[in-house]
């Protein structure tokens, strides 16, 4: 006999987490709804072929890959063994893997179906993915991405749109943020004007540690890195950045005055901010000239999410690619999205307590079960009450009535009919409150109206 | 350059593809609630050892493997390969496999969980698995199964209860079915009464060609099939069955006289065509003596439905199985369930051309862009049309009349809004409908409510 158990890293989800997790899913979707995006699916599979590559080697690595079925050995020699190259003799005997992300088979779907889709193309996508990262607190090997992309338009409309999805889905959910912005654009600048292009992360990491460690130290730790004494003096005005974030705006343009891609990359995140002052965002949206996520990809805006009352990494983050598609075939198509970390929302609901109490997950109606006569009584009128929308059941089997009490209560069932033979006569049911122990005889009318208005 | 593609078996779903199967999953799961079920999700990668001889031979085949990351030739020698042994080898680098059902996954569950579960368990599951399947019209790789099955109760309820769901799910479909029903016991106390235990099977097979080709036939056939002349014999009031369905449960009953299991089976199918009647169903419940799916597993009730009005193989079927999860160590916990196949029902409702028209899957509302004054002026109007749950969105670009009409149109957009100089300077939008052609000036509360009624 077997004891059963579930692959490191992936999780059962009980009825309980499945609605919480739902709440997410639904409260992000309809928000992406009301800005018009469409919703696509993808399969789970795609050909190794689309996926390697594109997440560098550490990403290949980390790639399910699904075993070719029937006789997949007849591609692989002896030698493949004794020779002991798992990378090469994988690929021998597997082609397709499990999708790491949304994003490719986003850009694989957009090559595919080009000639279906009116461009700009806004779509959402909901779904699992799966990375063979070593499991931790928080990390998972499966795990649900909430993505919306906005491909085929160079507009910054487009950026101010989803930061505005972004202001409205924590809104919804009540868990107040700051929505981080930067350029990679800005970035690429200062290290033009600082002759230093490949030292982009240690700088932004150092400027991140500025509020720690001050400005002495800061300077220290870019020398060590190498980063030449001329190349520090220039990046003081930048490091001593202060004011208001349209007084930023305005030091970071004589800051960056020679460098065209700067500037550009001002002016872009200036509008964005020009047009978020139109539309009172209830989150606070601030310059953070340290963002530098997902460098290999990001020409443009840098956008992240941090909650402001938990501690815990960023929970949504994107930023706006060109050439997404390019590795497809189909090059010049810009892009820009963000993706929403329902795992880390899902913590951060549950640690600020903020899951909405009324929230069903559950029947609001369970019907003791007396035996055979009142079954068949009770069929007719649970028919009925649930053609008003009332979720209900009838215990199955005739239990003692505390067994059936004890149902409900597990359950979270919020009432309980009890239809005896005297209910039966009086054509009444017997109605009780779990929460208050209230319990008085109504009719099945009653019930409709005591449970919609609950 | 790579020209993308997706693995055979597989599918992207477009937005318009996703929105009709939202609303398949939508209608099960609506229903399935209104009846107490509750959700649960399970990983898409279960270990072998779960998935393993569970499906027979054929089915372990049929289980897409995922292999181990890392050093996974640790294990195999060289000889594995000379073999030529790929079922041996397949178990040596590989030990996870994506789900091939949902019943096992929720057998393993249930008894992972025992601690946490208040039986009798009532749980639903709308998940994708995947088969490893030779590709051909309406059977992919991976496809969704809707499933809702209870757990820990004996009860016929159950049953009565699982058909009232399949009667309200396709009432709500406006697909017009017949349900049948069957019961393993009688189909045992047939076997049982001649003397033929093995060959249910065939004599199934033989009575479902009754209609075609006629008594005469149809023993000719069960006696090529080596069964005795005795036993035909014993067959022919079974072969006979006439009248209505009460009048078929008591010949049967005459026959199966001499064994107890079948008395039992008909005595169990009689309770459930008793409660139905009282529910006055909408589409029409058949004994059918022929229905023998799932003999493997299925002790009780065996439940299949067919579409009337298209030529598809069943498109719901489900059924009563003991000891479900006696193979991972939790014995005598009966189970009761249905799955709904998505795909068919997709095809069903497409080809009768039900899908609802009011479904939307896309925005209500199109603003055209005509520069950045106007987008200005529009994005608080937006914002106030989108609390009021407008779904609305600006084209992006700036770019022809023609172009962004035409974005509307292929996008099924059914309102097209209009701000210019004029517009701005009355505080009006200039409304046109796309179906009509109509257009009007109006204001943005006579938009919400415009569109609400539309």
């Amino acid at each position: 006999m077997q004891k059963p158990s579930i692959p490191k890293g992936t999780r059962d989800f009980s009825p309980e987490e499945t609605a919480k997790r739902n709440y997410i899913f639904y409260t992000i979707k309809e928000v992406y709804r009301l800005y018009g995006f469409r919703q696509i699916e993808t399969p789970a599979m795609e050909n190794l072929s689309t996926l390697m590559g594109k997440y560098g080697e550490e990403g290949d690595k980390l790639l399910f890959k699904i075993l070719n079925s029937g006789h997949f050995l007849g591609d692989m020699s002896a030698e493949d063994i004794t020779e002991g190259n798992s990378a090469k003799t994988a690929n021998k005997i597997s082609e397709k893997g499990l999708r790491y992300d949304l994003t490719v088979p986003f850009a694989r779907y957009v090559v595919m179906h080009r000639n279906d889709i009116t461009f700009p193309f806004k779509r959402y996508q909901i779904q699992p993915v799966w990375r063979a990262d070593r499991p931790q607190k928080g990390r998972y090997r499966e795990f649900f991405q909430c993505d919306a992309d906005i491909v085929g338009s160079d507009s910054l409309l487009n950026e101010v749109e989803l930061i505005q999805i972004i202001d409205e889905v924590f809104s919804q959910f009540g868990i107040r943020v700051s929505v981080k912005l930067n350029n990679r654009k800005i970035l690429s600048g200062i290290a033009e004007i600082i002759g230093e292009a490949d030292k982009i992360t240690d700088i932004t990491v150092a400027i991140d540690k500025l509020d720690k460690i001050g400005t002495e130290k800061v300077n220290e730790e870019l020398a060590s890195k190498g980063i030449t004494q001329e190349a520090i003096e220039k990046l003081q005005p930048i490091l001593l950045l202060s004011g208001t974030t349209r007084e930023k705006f305005s030091q970071l343009k004589e800051v960056l005055a020679s460098s065209p891609t700067g500037l550009k990359g001002v002016e872009e995140i200036e509008y964005i901010f020009d047009k978020t002052d139109l539309l009172s965002l209830k989150n606070e949206l601030t310059l953070d000239l340290t963002l530098a996520r997902g460098l290999n990809y990001y020409t443009g805006a840098i956008i992240e999410v941090k909650a402001l009352d938990v501690e815990i990494g960023s929970i949504t983050g994107g930023g706006r690619y060109d050439n997404l598609t390019g590795i497809f075939g189909l090059p010049g198509v810009s892009g820009v999205g963000i993706s929403f970390g329902a795992d880390r929302i899902y913590d951060v609901l549950n640690q600020l307590d903020l899951f909405p109490e009324n929230f069903t997950y559950t029947t609001d109606l369970l019907f003791v079960n007396f035996g055979e006569k009142e079954a068949a009584y009770l069929l007719p009128a649970m028919q009925q009450l649930r053609s008003a929308g009332i979720r209900c059941e009838l215990y199955p089997d005739t239990a003692k009535m505390k067994k059936q009490m004890s149902y409900a209560d597990s359950n979270h069932i919020p009432f309980v009919a009890i239809v005896g033979e005297n209910e039966m006569k009086e054509g009444k049911i017997m109605l009780k409150n779990m929460e208050t122990g209230e319990q008085k005889p109504v009719t099945i009318q009653e019930i409709i109206s005591d449970i919609k208005n609950y």
